[in-house]
């Protein structure tokens, strides 16, 4: 019995410690009141999500059939509802009447609780007619600068809550390991730091000091976890990764998130060694909850709780895998399209095979989203109060972003800026369009409407038109996507005789999930077959790649004069594509990931020593090729201007495990030009049990210089920066000596 | 004090069980008594294993420096020597006097303990000049005939011991994840199953009823464990492999094995999850010694310690690696260039840091070995007693064996047989060398040397000559395997135009190992031209692959008309080829992996249902590549006859979890000519917590049916059929539905 007492205080103690983060005594009062008011009905109800185009009325797109939205909230009493009615994208002032129209429905239900509504608002408030529309997450990375993404999450923020909706799908924290996936634009990239850094910004901005206020929204982190690390590349399919793995990279991205404030949480599609992260007690309720003291909302994915029987087999049908996820530790089901979650479930709960603790838990995390967003004071926005949707504060905020992503790769005999008063040819499939611009996620899910809703925006054509006068450019198509053109080829060759630099703008069609989904990682072959006929006439070529994902170049790369990564720069990109080719912006990306050469060569930047072997270990007789080459590595990045790198210094040649170690260097533009540059450090563990990295991003800072004009850059690294997980799961590090590597400098120092 | 009685009680009990299964009490009291009068020196030494080539006189290749000879053995005291004196691959007249001066040497002794000669003898006893040289294991594996890679393996250790030597480094039963990998070809594929039974056929093989026998040999499982899975496909790079699969699958084989008999295991030159394995106390230890109960010798590969400091970086110096890797469970140290390992470990027993009991179970198990091969009584060969090296009857065999081998992957309009009487182009790279059909460790590492060491064996155009007359076989190589050669394409193109058909061989060069690291599955963009410009003829073009892994052949596959895969076949491989070219062969391989289509595919035959998804789940305005489209799926193999498939029964619906379950299928050649076919027996458990495979190869069994001839094939499934590795390590089966499949019939029962 005594021990019993001890066990109690000690849970209560960690209870205590982990709830203090999150505290306000005042919301959990209120939630625990109408919870004890709640019938079981209306409990299952709360953790029910439907998507808006579930009470449509028949034959009439974008009209409420309002005998379904009384169903939906009155007799399954469901708690959230996603997604955008038809066509897509409305207006702020089309989202006001369709929230009030659900707000007056809830309003009659008999405890009035409101009904939440998310929204996959994925860079900037993208189901939103005239939103702001900020690069994707890949080229938020690509900007090494938290302040930028920050910035954006705010006003994205700003702009959904003016659509009258509290909860962003958003952001994204999985860590692709395979570059082919149709998703690695929607992460930071490859890298565990760069992503927490820019995780941690990104919820900040969404939740800002007080999520309740009319210019914060709920973010989510998705999709937890090992999401993006599936073996083959393709969508939903599944990972392989071992939890000590999962815990030194993809869990330390959500422990970042979570810290920062992160209000809910979307769960992964995938499995992970044979188990689906829905299924899954041990990493929803063991880790997140226990263990990281997440007290937030966890949502499925789209359909996930379904696709456990009719996809991944691991329950015998919807009962079962309802029974299966939500002892797993799920709140709420994306159900989304019918009530059998509703049903099965209060059958489970009736039938005491899932115990109502769990159906409170539930509740409990999802009544106080709703109460921390403010939803029982207001639910539609007022739309006086968003005098700066769409404004040009807000457009220069992402034009911003997108001259800050857009990365110089490659710029030989400075071929680039480009002379304003020079012809030029532009050609390309994605030289022309907003589509390829925005990809995904914009104004729909595959993003194919972009040049219709942001038909104001500029394309590269428009921009560069702008920029140098139409009379200066030049402008084909050059080739298709997907499909052969030799005529425009040829009409393409013809043109560029005329001009002394060709812009090649190559890329990748709007995509997400699953039609996203690629086999073979080279760029198309109709692109490639354009590029190697330009190639061929010795004119400076510019390629400007436009993709989501590195589609590899190698073919034709040896042939470029320059290559500008824009990643899916968005609406504003275009411009500031233009302006960097023409030297008006100082180009400052960073490449947040390892650009492969050849395809079934994916190493990442930090691999071990072991995959980088050098050519004395090669048998020279039978090489093939080098083993560690990528075409471009993480961090490439060039400017303008030059920068040099002197006095790196650390505090400390010996530390204790005690110690911090603080360590300057200092930055010169040596060049003629100001522009910004991301300091990089990177650490290297010289011996450790766990094989160690060749090099592991540790911090980063980006600064901007005036031609001429020094700064001392510090950086403080503590004891966690020289730790890993060891086989028995826990952070440890070890005596030894520790390489810090700031640019071509290095510094060594021993941790005794 | 009574629980620990009762644990040593249960301990003994469980030492006992294992021990029984290898017990030799005789030999176990000459190894001790032996080990009684070691001193540590000469302990340490037996746990050294150098490279005969360290023993070479300066400037004189192949001559031995008796000093240098005399120092390893009687000052360092080495247990064991490895590999080939120059030039390489002796006749076994010259291996006995190698082996005869290390035995005189050795006899020189104290104590008299023989050296243990260990060779990579990989496809029969490949480093001696007039060996008998079979298919590499991926062939090996593609008979899906046991019987065949038994005998195979009886002739191998027939004419490695007629080369004085005992023992092999073979069966390799590495699991390849990635096709890219430079040794796909030296295992048996990617299914556990398969590769189960062949590597237990091949150690019962090679080590017979008496591995003391003057015709048998010990086998050497490789390498443990992991290494075969690495995850960009480079050798010896990290493998990402979570416990609870590398139980199912990779462990799987080593326990077949182990329980087949097999003497000796060397370690995997790779990482699993951040741990190399030659520094892991617990796969070396815990699992291999103490779970799997294996008492024979683990041996390192090469220079593997010395590796843990300079390439994996878990020790700060060699020192440290020794420590680590002894006190993991190493054995024995393939050093092999230096006696750096004997003088470290020297020191640290010296110091008390590795206690004498872990240095005494390592030269325990080494004498064990040595005393099991008699080498106490026999170290060098009788050649009286071989009057079968290199005979008709051992040529046959491996003639068979390829025979059996080759697989019938297309055979659009029965183009193949094709006549005897009709001209035919044979052109590609492959065609006219033995050193393509033998692949590496052929007479020496890389192979290079075939075409001297085999120069009496045919290559494709001498078979091909003498099946139908030189009159009627046109040849030019076509391409080089790397470099473009525009005027052999248009010289192969021309005389073309002379045939009706085009027998085109394409491949890969000889390799093993990182010399063989690819970054590119195509297969080389010369070949692929060749091919295409080829295929604009109009004429049938039957594909000859001769390659260690499936590069890719999807840019040009259509325009073939057959496509047969020889693998690395061996010095009989021609013959064979021809013969099945003619029909005087029916082919009867299968393919023991899935041929990818694309880079970015590499899905295995026993995916999840989440990696094989219908087009029904993709979004047709989006859609890209099929997700899971092999080229061509494990198990394809044609046949000139057909197969009918009838009455697949099961002798129970519903089974209790002690029964097994007898399954028959009637299986009838229609067709108007014998042939041979593997029956495969596939199982499906169709709900299971871990996420379930689509199928699971269970039972083969080859059969011969005359044309019009019936059988009654018979399988006995068991329990461990049913089972897989769950979250708690643990075997387990489920209750519920599994279904059987035999070619298109399938059968269900209910494990209740």
């Amino acid at each position: 019995m005594r021990l019993k007492i001890a066990l109690l205080l000690i849970f209560s103690f960690l209870a205590f410690g982990v709830r203090s983060q999150n505290a306000n005594p005042e919301i959990d009062k209120k939630v625990a009141e109408l919870l004890s008011k709640m019938s079981t009905e209306e409990k299952i109800g709360q953790m029910t999500q439907i998507t808006v185009t579930s009470f449509e009325a028949k034959g009439k797109p974008g009209e409420f059939d309002m005998a379904k939205l009384n169903e939906a909230i009155q007799k399954y009493h469901i708690g959230s509802i996603l997604n955008v009615p038809n066509p897509g994208a409305p207006t702020i002032k089309r989202w006001n009447e369709v929230i009030t129209a659900i707000s007056n429905e809830a309003n009659k239900s008999r405890l009035k609780i409101p009904v939440l509504y998310g929204i996959d608002a994925i860079h900037g408030s993208s189901y939103t007619a005239g939103a702001t529309l900020f690069p994707q997450q890949i080229g938020m990375a690509a900007t090494f600068n938290t302040d930028l993404v920050k910035k954006g999450a705010e006003i994205s923020a700003y702009e959904t809550r003016a659509s009258s909706i509290p909860w962003v799908f958003s952001p994204d924290l999985d860590l692709p390991r395979n570059p082919a996936w149709s998703r690695m634009w929607e992460s930071f990239g490859e890298d565990v730091y760069l992503s927490s850094r820019m995780g941690e910004a990104m919820v900040k901005g969404f939740e800002g000091n007080n999520v309740g206020s009319k210019y914060s929204v709920a973010s989510c982190m998705k999709h937890y976890i090992g999401y993006g690390s599936t073996t083959t590349g393709k969508d939903r399919t599944p990972s392989i990764i071992p939890e000590r793995v999962l815990r030194q990279f993809d869990l330390t991205i959500y422990q970042a998130a979570i810290k920062a404030g992160a209000k809910s949480v979307m769960v992964s599609s995938g499995e992970i060694n044979g188990t689906p992260v829905h299924a899954s007690k041990y990493l929803i309720t063991d880790v997140l909850k226990k263990e990281l003291g997440f007290q937030g909302v966890v949502v499925t994915d789209w359909k996930d709780i379904i696709y456990l029987y009719t996809r991944h087999k691991v329950a015998e049908n919807n009962r079962e895998a309802v029974k299966l996820s939500v002892l797993a530790g799920i709140d709420m089901s994306m159900v989304p399209e019918d009530y059998t979650f509703y049903v099965d479930l209060l059958d489970l709960v009736n039938k005491g095979e899932v115990p109502m603790s769990r159906i409170d838990d539930a509740v409990t995390r999802i009544l106080k989203m709703k109460f921390e967003l403010n939803l029982f004071q207001t639910t539609v926005a007022n739309l006086k109060d968003y005098p700066k949707f769409g404004s040009q504060e807000f457009i220069d905020a992402a034009y911003n972003t997108a001259a800050e992503s857009i990365t110089l790769l490659k710029n030989n005999n400075a071929v680039l800026p480009l002379n304003k008063n020079e012809k030029v040819l532009l050609t390309g499939p994605t030289a022309n369009s907003m589509k390829y611009l925005n990809g995904g996620w914009s104004y729909n899910w595959q993003g194919e409407n972009s040049d219709t809703y942001a038909a104001d925006k500029m394309t590269i054509l428009e921009a560069l038109q702008n920029k140098i006068g139409k009379e200066n450019v030049l402008y084909t198509p050059g080739a298709d996507l997907a499909n052969f053109d030799d005529a425009e080829i040829a009409k393409a060759v013809e043109m560029a005789k005329g001009v002394s630099k060709i812009i090649l703008c190559l890329g990748e069609k709007n995509y997400t999930e699953t039609p996203g989904d690629i086999s073979n990682l080279y760029i198309t072959a109709s692109q490639s077959k354009l590029a190697l006929a330009l190639s061929k006439l010795n004119i400076p070529i510019v390629l400007v790649l436009n993709e989501g994902r590195p589609r590899l170049i190698s073919d034709f790369e040896d042939s470029m004069s320059a290559v500008v990564q824009c990643y899916l720069p968005g609406n504003e990109g275009a411009r500031a594509l233009a302006d960097i080719l023409y030297g008006d912006v100082n180009p400052s990306g960073r490449l947040p990931y390892n650009y492969p050469r050849y395809p079934n060569s994916l190493e990442k930047y930090n691999r071990k020593y072991t995959e980088s072997l050098g050519d004395e270990e090669q048998n020279n007789d039978a090489k093939y090729e080098k083993s560690y080459s990528p075409q471009f590595e993480f961090g490439t990045g060039l400017s303008y201007t030059t920068f040099a790198y002197s006095n790196l210094k650390i505090d400390k040649t010996e530390i204790s495990n005690l110690d911090d170690l603080k360590v300057t260097v200092d930055v010169k533009n040596t060049g003629k030009v100001s522009g910004k540059v991301s300091v990089l450090l990177y650490l290297s563990d010289k011996v450790a049990s766990i094989t160690p990295e060749v090099k592991a991003l540790k911090r980063f800072e980006k600064i901007n210089l005036a031609s001429g004009e020094s700064k001392t850059v510090s950086f403080t690294l503590n004891q966690k920066d020289l730790q890993f997980v060891n086989n028995d799961l826990k952070w440890i590090s070890e005596k030894g000596t520790f390489k810090i590597q700031i640019e071509g400098l290095t510094q060594e120092f021993v941790l005794r």
